[in-house]
């Protein structure tokens, strides 16, 4: 799993049947900075769908892969990453994370 | 998934029964731009095939991975890149990403 | 998928028992030019098995992961890519690519 | 797999059913030096739930992908990565490598 | 598939009770020179499981993915690489690569 922030949504009008009503989340992952007492992002961008409610700017725990689909919600979709979690705290030390 | 340009389409006359007929598309991932207010081209090349008839320069969503077998269309073919959405719009911020 | 250019062949005499008879085959993903006008090398190598035919120097398409397994030749094999056809063409805004 | 070290914990209220009273560790995957005499972290960030009583700052066995569902404390769970064991020590030419 | 480089073995006392006398090797990915003449390590570090007795400076071809549990002695296990043949020799034009 990575850690990601829901920098914004997707429309898609035109889509697979299984996809209709699914919330389109586009998500940037995140890593450790080096001193590892921050989050900085990574540059990539990549799509989700989600299943517990996240929004825009919260941080995210997204997997990727076949697990994707191993959530109620994603069990016959054709997704391969999925929101299933959102990011209270990161504690490394002892420290929590800044971010 | 991720975003993508389909920036053409491939040939291939010699090749596996079960992909006969089957639209080849070439595909760049496309990633939001530093300010999160455009996409750029990560520069990688991809091939997928189609399921919801989309046209070269088309932004698309694609899925990666076992799930780019999860459509009724692509279940039986030896695929691991799948078009399942047109991209209408990303909005991030309130603000639609130019593209 | 991606698509790979057959740079060479790989003898390997033990190995495991499915693999015995297999063609193997040394790849070079490819991708677009940056003007979309030709093919160039990522630099990578990758190693496939081949249902099609294809042969030294020929461009290719290859599917990886569990696809891979995908085809009535390679599904009981223990493989991650396979060569599912030959390139014959490539092409972006009605022009050919060059390669 | 690769070779992780544990640098943290994550902490998430609102996730998946599944997830609920699950460690969550945040893992740095790490490599062989150049001279393949120690270790250095790769700077990548993932995630990574435990099946060995792993804490902070061990290095770690970490498997990735659909088997990271293959062992019996994770065979149900949504994850694509899963500490499967605790690294005591790495042999490159008969000398430990240092970490 | 790759070609990778056995470069020492990694002892793990606490595991997962499936992976309990499994040799673990590290591995580093080897690519093809510019010139295709030899092979450069990527400087990537992995570790898999061995089917074939592959030993400490062997170049070995890896399975990843579900396919790693694709051979008979795998297919319980909880990995995601697995070495599949040593390498004999390469092939590039008619000549053979040196490593």
């Amino acid at each position: 799993m990575f850690i990601g922030k829901i920098v914004g949504s997707l429309v898609s009008t035109q889509k697979v049947d299984a996809m209709k009503g699914q919330k389109i989340l586009v998500i940037e992952p995140f890593r450790l900075t080096e001193e590892r007492t921050g989050l900085k992002t990574t540059g990539r961008t990549l799509v989700a769908v989600d299943t517990v409610g996240a929004g825009e700017n919260e941080y995210v725990l997204v997997v990727q892969g076949s697990s994707a689909r191993g959530t109620p919600e994603t069990k016959t979709l054709p997704v391969d990453a999925t929101i299933i979690g959102i990011v209270d705290s990161i504690v490394v030390g002892k420290q929590k994370v800044n971010f």
